[in-house]
């Protein structure tokens, strides 16, 4: 994908939300004083975001056709340029196969595991629960190998120490981590060795890693803690 | 709590990571070069935040003691001022009796509820996981009865419907959402009336809320977008 772009994570998660909330849009058009609005982000704000975007945003008097908007938002973030357009096939198939360079769609699915099938762990045992048009969920693991045998899923589980070969071999890229907090450096780095590029961490724990591996805390006891 | 601050929501966040960070720190001090070595942030970004919290954290040349950060910290945040010094049972009570007013401890923990008993919701019917020095989780409702009547838990479950007395009746002041995406800002919109201040919101929808009501995203799927 040569046409993405390195944005402020501020930018990026604000536009992870614009997108959420365009699905939702029930008109063609939107306005950024809209999406201010639903949002109480500023006016400024989302077009100073447009503008980090690139040009493709600017201009615009009368609103966004949503469409395009998600399109070039999607794309540019290099998520989710699929279901998007289920009603103009047509040019999905074009904008897709205009990067795969083929039909495939798998190629734009991204692999992920979960770690850690404790209750947290286990109740993310289930496909539905992650946008399956982007993520697929290939493979979970747990250090107990009672859990990994009884737990029911669609997707295979494995003991935590095949974790090395299983997630090369499945071409894993990213990773929910649901351990106990006093295992969790130490899984991320078993993650990080086997060429993770990204963890979703559910767990309590300031996680290290080395530059190019990315972080995002999910933490529920943080999150209160942020509500208070 | 009168010594409470307004801070940037993004400072918030490293204090909370921060006072994580602490917890498992070995040593007496930390200084704020090690700060910045285990998060990543810059050192002068440290010390600028420390300035937002207050002259108490300026001015060290040889490090803070931990305690004392995390005590700081953690008041100034309004959070957690409990747990820490467990090993020094006397000032904590004394530090906690200097806002309480007595010795109460009760009155410090913060109410909450759980709305949504589906896979992810019902994977928190368990009071282990939310951290229980500072949260006390008093309620769980789904608009499914025999949800709430077959799923076991360590407190009351209830249907939907009597949500707003029960929150009311239990002075619970936060919550987390784990509903269906489709149901989430009318559930939003439920709780808001029933007087909550805060939502932890695990849904994928953007929720809107009137001034006053915090929201902090906790979204699995945008999650992993943000990490891609």
């Amino acid at each position: 994908m040569t046409d993405r772009i390195r944005l402020p994570d501020i930018t990026k998660r604000r536009m992870v939300q614009l997108l959420q909330l365009l699905k939702a849009w029930p008109n063609e058009k939107i306005t950024s004083i809209e999406i201010s609005q639903l949002t109480g982000w500023k006016d400024s704000l989302i077009r100073h975001d447009f503008w980090l975007l690139g040009t493709e945003l600017k201009g615009v008097s009368n609103g966004y056709q949503k469409d395009d908007l998600y399109k070039t938002i999607s794309s540019l973030l290099g998520i989710e340029p699929l279901q998007t357009f289920q009603n103009q096939k047509e040019s999905t198939d074009a904008y897709v196969n205009s990067f795969t360079g083929s039909d495939s769609t798998e190629r734009l699915l991204k692999n992920i595991c979960i770690v850690g099938l404790g209750r947290l762990g286990a109740s993310l045992l289930d496909q539905d629960l992650i946008d399956s048009s982007l993520f697929q969920i290939k493979a979970g693991f747990d250090s107990n190998v009672y859990r990994v045998e009884i737990l029911r899923s669609t997707f295979p589980l494995y003991p935590a120490n095949e974790m090395d070969w299983v997630i090369k071999r499945e071409k894993i890229e990213y990773a929910i981590l649901t351990v106990q907090d006093a295992s969790a450096q130490q899984m991320c780095n078993r993650l990080v060795k086997a060429g993770i590029k990204g963890i979703v961490n559910m767990t309590n724990v300031v996680l290290m890693v080395p530059d190019g591996v990315k972080i995002e805390n999910l933490s529920i006891v943080n999150a209160l803690k942020m509500v208070i």
